[in-house]
């Protein structure tokens, strides 16, 4: 029979033979892969502890004691070793915290499924607390049949299920003038990624019948600031969604409860949250929020009209100024990318300012207008690096430098900005965000 | 400009012109989809509410009033109005809590993610709650290098991101004998759905150096359970994970955090929770939890000795029991379907029990050893129904009925109960499980 007691120390672990089974050699500082890669020796984290009651031999407390049982928690919590794990806002950001924005812990993260709780948030009128037995949802205009749908019918109706990034247009906004934010969960954490359950739009207007001359949508929200948009009729047939659903459940109230709308690839503020109305015209509306707000301001003062589309974006979410490198010796690096236009094709990192690029492994599945997770390998010994990830699209785009966006759009904007993001890791591992040439 | 006030009256929307544009002809029973299916007219379900003051043409509050702002929940919660949407044990089941399942509310999900509040729980000694700074992965026996992991080590690590199903041994264990338990959440609700992120075994075993007469795992989890399996070294080596992620965050408490086993496609009792310990030997250890429990007990007194796969199974989660029809007309039928031995292939939908059958329409993606998502669309117009749904593998396995399965395996057992489940649909809408032939 096996021992199934810890060995009596983990220098014992370490120098002695643990069982008869075992020749236990000294671990020493093994190659971690062939290659370039090495792992300092597994245990060295402890190593510091002056407090070691609960490490081995000792018997931790939890393995002695019952735990909680089950539906202690019938809606489960993350653990409270994770309190850290939080969106944020920046309070300087904005005047008030009803109009304003809380961000996502992409370097808290892993693969491409943003947990409901850290979806970043993005209000015009704070969260709207919607009565689902009272949601209405209208559509109406040039249309032969004017609608009013309850939730209940939405959900009575054919549905899809569909990964999507959402990406808020403003998403390194603040950056258009040089580097600014010291943490890829306030520089890129205007994204989350989550599966949709959901209506296609395409549907709903087919019951409505969508008259000849029927060529724009307008979408408003039911929430204090009744935000509206105009959407182009055709992205509606394409690929959007009357959801009310994110990852299984109903989505949360700052994401819309009980419906929102999907417009797949396209900057967030279109995708109106607390849906309560579309209506159907012959041109778009040019609200506040496409005109004066989300709009591309260029450098002769006049604003590009509409730019619906998130381009290919990356960033590196590990290591970032707020998740630095805490043992020399082998690294991965780990990151996001995307693009509006359609599934991501390749990502490169560089570790010197992009000067030299290596292709990264993508992970996981490659779905279109999805997150993609990708990962770089190396060995890092102290050296100062300049981190950076571009990403290529499917249509043949590639992800641009800050200065080429400025060159061409300015920096009069706080729009649409997926120039390539560079982090400086110092020699101690902490990591600053920086810009390059 | 557009008309943005709601119609004056839900009757106003239905009878008369609503703006300028709008030749606004009556809704009416329109059909829905060209075929079989068609749909109660939109705002059915409001025109009974006595109190109408959230509705239009009235303006409901919260879109007068200014609603939280961000950040006021660093990390989300459901809405109010979803708190019936929980894991719920069945008292009866256990003698105690800590040893005790609770089940994932599978009829009010959608789509092939779980979110992680929701993922069902089954704990043989409580929920451990371990500091992760104190834990340790100890990997010993018939290896070269014996080593000892902190989490930071893991995290070091090389990674994957995976989807996959995780269903207990028992689940619908209670039906053996007969339909016993009535809605989805307690016949199907030992199974989940989550993206993981882990470090595959195979890396950390070749970083150990498994000996040439090392054959099996040991695998112990950390509870006061002390739960522990025997696992095969070909599956390890194969595609299980030291997973320490579930959707993006770290896992939960009750789901192992902060790092657990992730063995695709096999039973849940073997993806160890809080795990501590990977001992390599030369034969199986037969632990408690895989000869008296976790196995098959025949009709001729023996039990067969290992069941690790988890066969293809269906289930319809909506109509249920818990989810009743509540219209006639168009229905969605929706479920859900997986197969430990890889992806799912067909599904298929009969509402007359088992005589005629018709093939379902998958939606969103079909991954390896990953739930899938199955619709089914009919009209319904009151008659009885005996809805079944059975699912087959890429292997071309076809999901048995509970009488095969009883046919060979008698009822001794309350594992690996994959036979076809049957819900009895009442003229009224409302839904039992039943057992047919």
């Amino acid at each position: 029979m096996p021992n199934r007691e810890w060995p009596r120390s983990m220098a014992t672990l370490r120098e002695d033979a643990m069982t008869e089974k075992t020749d236990a050699p000294r671990p020493s500082r093994r190659r971690f892969l062939t290659g370039a890669a090495g792992l300092v020796a597994a245990g060295a984290a402890g190593a510091a502890r002056a407090d070691e009651k609960n490490l081995p031999p000792n018997i931790a407390p939890w393995s002695k004691t019952l735990g909680d049982g089950v539906a202690v928690r019938p809606y489960g919590q993350p653990s409270k070793f994770e309190k850290d794990v939080i969106r944020r806002d920046v309070q300087w950001l904005t005047a008030s915290r009803e109009s304003s924005v809380s961000f996502t812990p992409l370097h808290e993260l892993d693969g491409i499924i943003t947990p409901n709780g850290l979806c970043f948030e993005r209000h015009h009128g704070g969260i709207a607390e919607v009565d689902p037995h009272d949601y209405r949802l209208m559509i109406h205009g040039l249309v032969d049949k004017p609608l009013i749908f309850t939730l209940e019918d939405l959900k009575r109706l054919p549905r899809v299920n569909r990964i999507y990034f959402l990406e808020c247009a403003a998403n390194s906004g603040m950056e258009w003038r040089g580097a600014q934010l010291n943490g890829c969960q306030y520089t890129h954490g205007m994204i989350h990624s989550v599966m949709y359950t959901g209506v296609p739009l395409k549907l709903l207007l087919e019951q409505a019948g969508v008259k000849p001359n029927g060529k724009w949508l307008l979408v408003e929200g039911g929430d204090a600031s009744g935000l509206d948009r105009s959407l182009p009729l055709d992205k509606a047939l394409d690929d959007c969604l009357v959801a009310y659903r994110m990852n299984g459940e109903m989505l949360r109230p700052e994401q819309g409860y009980p419906v929102r709308l999907v417009v797949p690839g396209w900057q967030g503020n279109i995708w109106i949250k607390w849906l309560r109305r579309i209506e159907v015209g012959d041109e778009p509306w040019y609200t506040r929020e496409e005109t004066s707000k989300y709009t591309d301001l260029m450098p002769n003062g006049k604003a590009r009209k509409f730019t619906f589309v998130m381009d290919a974006k990356s960033v590196i979410t590990s290591p970032s100024p707020q998740a630095p490198i805490r043992n020399k010796g082998f690294l991965v690096i780990s990151g996001l990318a995307w693009s509006g236009r359609g599934k991501v094709a390749r990502v490169d990192v560089s570790l010197d300012g992009g000067r030299n690029w290596r292709t990264a492994k993508i992970d996981g599945p490659v779905l279109d207008k999805s997150l993609v997770r990708f990962y770089a390998e190396i060995e890092w010994n102290g050296e100062p690096l300049l981190l950076q990830s571009r990403a290529m699209d499917e249509t043949g785009y590639v992800q641009p430098t800050k200065d080429e966006l400025r060159a061409i759009r300015g920096v009069n904007s706080i729009y649409h900005n997926n120039g390539i993001q560079t982090w400086s890791v110092k020699a101690n591992g902490e990591v600053e965000n920086v810009e390059v040439g």
